[in-house]
């Protein structure tokens, strides 16, 4: 399993006039989990691009379940639990203190940046991740 | 039922460096969609908000199909299938020409501004929506 | 001279907890009319980015002279009043019906997207836009 | 003197097709600036409103040095070199390590929540701010 735990502090853009953080902003505050997850693993997203691959998403759903407010410290924790194949999937929770805010989740798949098309999850990504995994599916 | 179809150019700063537009730009352009259709129906949403109501979202899911690009012009197509009772759920289509880009939904709450507590919808927008539907389910 | 005028409607993500158009969206609108006014001459930014071009700003500035709120039509109206010779300034004016919202300019660079290093305005893109200024100042 | 280093982390989202930060976010970041200057003083912005002044921009500045990269640690050093009267005057720099990346700066005035017109500064908040300059103008 991998594992990350971002915090961030709500900036005041990010509300909107309901007083409270726009929705579209989770998905931002997503993408910075899942960013810091590999950065984390010492495989940070710009590397990948160069090496040739993409991670556009193909899904992304969020649970909104209390309001996040301006200039609170909000914890972003990122995991994915199933070895990646053709996609990857990271589940997100997203928290101040004990009050849960959001979960949610997100579907990538991997795409080569030359051809635009999916390809499966390339070997050196591959023995980079299976160490955290305890039986891959694979 | 309820249908709204809009259109909107894709922003410079709605792209990332992936040279396509931003996962976490779909939900924006989905609050658009919702918007339009509201104000459509001659009850804009800033109305709502003075007449006491919030719409916060308890819950997206966005499905991408196909990327968007800088410049391009897209269409936001948002229904309304059940009439709504305590949460209203929209349904949206984004598309420019044949190529379809992204599907989703978002499913809203009503709230009451004041007590910040859901509420069932307030009769006068029931009033206003149900000449819409055929046969209400509520 | 070249000038240009488009009108986009105030999306709700654009506000912040103030109850009016955050800030930093200015930009982002100044953004919309120097790319409409491109366009519209037939001359997409887009395409410049394929001719090798980049336009990345050196300079911004913005005058508020009203909020801007949610919902509202805005007009954005852009003007190119110095023949581009290193760089080009684009002048901006926001209103809304009588009511000016900001005024602004922005100062961008002419910049190879191959070197990343500043050149004069290319051949075809001088050609293109020389009969729109009376006299050239280069 | 007023003064505040505050550091973050480029986000995915903050990127543009031209593969660097998109203009439109130094405004967001000199936001990030000046609100943890007012943190750090016990001051949050948050408590402001709740006291009833707002601080909308009048002015705002930018210029840019060298673009800012993804996944980059940047650093927002922000003053206040004179003290407020009826405006406040933030000053900002931009930089990720020896590279400076912005400077800027933005004038605000301080409003009345309630009348939404002018004010001078509140005399809790001169009180506050004074003991931080040697001489005060006024």
């Amino acid at each position: 399993m991998l594992y990350n735990k971002s915090e961030i502090k709500v900036r005041y853009g990010e509300t909107d006039q309901m007083g409270v953080v726009n929705n579209a902003v989770y998905p931002s505050w997503f993408e910075i989990g899942r960013t810091e997850l590999f950065d984390e693993l010492g495989l940070p997203y710009s590397q990948m691009e160069k090496r040739g691959i993409m991670l556009p998403l193909s899904e992304l759903y969020v649970k909104y379940l209390s309001p996040a407010l301006y200039g609170e410290i909000v914890s972003i924790e990122t995991t994915v639990d199933t070895f990646p194949g053709v996609r990857i999937v990271f589940n997100y929770k997203i928290s101040c203190g004990q009050r849960l805010i959001a979960t949610g989740h997100s579907v990538q798949a991997f795409i080569s940046a030359e051809t635009r098309r999916p390809i499966r999850i390339p070997d050196w990504l591959k023995d980079a991740l299976l160490p955290h995994f305890g039986e891959p599916e694979i």
